[in-house]
């Protein structure tokens, strides 16, 4: 049947879309299966739990995320220019999403991250995986960016890929919080003073 | 009676500390009263919602914050040693909250932007006044460093203080997420790039 082998999908994503515009832990299984329009028996069949649910959600959320991140990234050109394609990409996700539901949601990963990392380990260590295979996919880039002599070589180090990460997090905050993409526009001039030793 | 006058704070203390540790979705009335060990007649005597307890409770924490915000930014000293200082009293405070509570908190006002901007008008409005007045005292003393020479004159922009506090944010959200104070202590090196034209 079409609609039961899309099941496990529409929960995914139902929980990404409640996850992404409320807190955690306002967000029931019932609801999650009224979004997707799953009966509530039938949820257990997919998944043992709200947690396990939520470790899904954040892999199905990250996969596609990240398929952009490496088609950006390490694409072609020179790494310095797709160092400055990945963060008007960051900016022009929110203005679609400001367009689409008209609310910038802003990251999953950081709304979780702040919200549930004192609260559940498992989902913690989850999204610290994640956060580190983003710094690592911009530290790689951030390396081939000093070899070609765009960045200064004490710029290219891991810990500046992770400062790069922190402003795209803090500055996606304020545009959630404005409800206003318009504050992501200057975020490729503030990561690029972070490139420089 | 001694409780009774004192009641008004335990429970702002009690919303605070729920609140830092917490989604706000999950905190109830009667948890913040037990915690306060306040009767929940009472809560509504000092209280009219939960909504307006937050409000109280945001404002006396910046309240309490803003003053050694000031005490620091505007002190004695060359602007820049102050913005220095700013910062190593931020890492400072995350490891003080590791060592007191077992974990890094984080920000209240971070916690609540990304869990409360889509949801209540209200809070949203109150925190983006909150994060309004941290970017100008910010900005102030980036002026102060502007003229007196340690800063370039385009890195003293309102801009430029706001992506300095997004670092903040964003660095706090990592250390938050690992429970690792220590991932602040290059804070200052990261924000003093953001200071160069």
């Amino acid at each position: 049947m079409g609609r039961t082998s899309t099941a496990r999908e529409r929960l995914l994503d139902a929980a990404c879309g409640l996850m992404l515009s409320r807190g955690y832990g306002t967000i029931g299984v019932a609801e999650i299966c009224a979004r997707a329009d799953v009966r509530k028996g039938s949820f257990y069949h997919f998944f043992e739990s709200k947690q396990a649910l939520t470790i899904e959600a954040i892999n199905a959320h990250w996969a596609s995320q990240r398929a952009g991140w490496v088609a950006t990234l390490r694409g072609d050109g020179p790494a310095e220019d797709r160092l400055e394609r990945f963060f008007l990409d960051q900016a022009a996700a929110q203005h679609t999403a400001r367009t689409q539901n008209g609310a910038v949601n802003g990251c999953l990963f950081g709304n979780l991250a702040l919200e549930m990392s004192t609260q559940d380990a498992v989902v913690q260590g989850r999204l610290a995986e994640v956060f580190d295979e983003q710094i690592d996919l911009v530290h790689a880039t951030l390396t081939e960016a000093a070899e070609q002599g765009a960045v200064p070589a004490p710029a290219a180090d891991r810990e500046t890929a992770r400062a790069v990460l922190a402003q795209l997090e803090g500055m996606v905050m304020f545009a959630k919080l404005a409800n206003d993409p318009s504050v992501l526009d200057g975020l490729w001039a503030q990561a690029s003073r972070l490139l420089r030793s």
